[in-house]
């Protein structure tokens, strides 16, 4: 019974989420309150708080759901691509569906936005599952005699930290898409050629 | 007459900005209104909307008076350092003056931080006199033999991306000082390796 209770609680958090993420896509995130949510839902605002604390607890669960399905479409490294190629093609795809996913849904980059700056345990998840991408990319590279790098972890970080200008929300959500796809290329190139360098300590 | 009438307008303008700038950081952006800041200069809010149409009007005046300063002190590149010194110390000045800045006056930064994603006609002045520096460095580089580039004014928006992740304002905002002077150090050694391989085409 027990048992029965908790996942009845656990379907209702979710009902919550879901209806959440489409009134906040209808009425945007500042123009919707917990009433309006719970009215929606058929349920009282007391029933709403029981599961979520206020509207930012919302906002910090729907963040949450998201970068947890983004997580989930992040793809291993195409090891069938020359080694030159294989980073311009990952990024550049990562970007793209970020961008589809503002495209569709721009609110729930709001959110994503709004909450980017707390401390979030799957924001953090996200960037080391990201950095691990790099880190094989790198080190494949290195095998094949194509990259030249001594510290794999440290050279991983800094290509994550050198396409922030063009993967984090911030930028995604405020620059044009041509101006990301361009931006894009050209770091891709300069990247490579950082790792390239056979000059490297 | 209608000169010393503009002049004093001009005066008046910039005692509404500072004070609003006082009365931000004493109550935070949020917490202040108009009336506030009227209050505090002793005028009716009406003459204070006269000279800026909203809160968000004179959030973008102060935003820009700030970015005109930090313009100013954008220093030229230090030729007496060895080539390869120039950039980490170019980039490590700017990021601490920007830290510096944060620290001094965090509402300051919020009104930066929410203006920046606007286009600011000073926000693209200020990239483009930053993005002349690292052409400068980068051309000095390349005529000591010690950079290997083809397209120069490529290479500095590359540059430029790259250290946006430890010198625009959302990541100085977000994380912290030791944080940032660890990934400033990486990534300019990165860039540096870039900008060395002498296979670059």
């Amino acid at each position: 019974m027990a048992r029965r209770a908790r996942r009845k609680a656990e379907e209702t958090r979710q009902d919550v989420l879901d209806m959440a993420e489409s009134v906040f896509r209808e009425n945007g995130f500042s123009g919707t309150t917990i009433a309006d949510i719970a009215s929606a839902l058929d349920m009282s605002p007391a029933n709403v708080f029981k599961h979520f604390r206020s509207k930012t607890a919302l906002a910090e669960a729907i963040a949450e759901r998201h970068v947890e399905t983004l997580v989930g479409t992040l793809e291993g490294i195409d090891t069938s691509l020359p080694t030159l190629e294989r980073l311009g093609h990952f990024v550049r795809r990562l970007m793209e569906s970020h961008l589809r996913s503002l495209r569709q849904s721009p609110c729930l980059f709001e959110i994503v936005l709004m909450t980017s700056g707390n401390e979030m345990a799957c924001g953090r998840r996200y960037k080391e599952l990201l950095e691990s991408r790099f880190v094989d990319m790198v080190r494949l590279g290195a095998d094949e005699g194509v990259y030249f790098c001594e510290d794999v972890e440290k050279t991983a970080r800094c290509i994550s930290a050198c396409f922030a200008c063009v993967l984090h929300p911030v930028f995604l959500a405020r620059y044009k898409a041509d101006e990301l796809r361009t931006r894009c290329d050209e770091v891709i190139e300069f990247v490579n050629r950082s790792l390239t360098n056979p000059l490297a300590r």
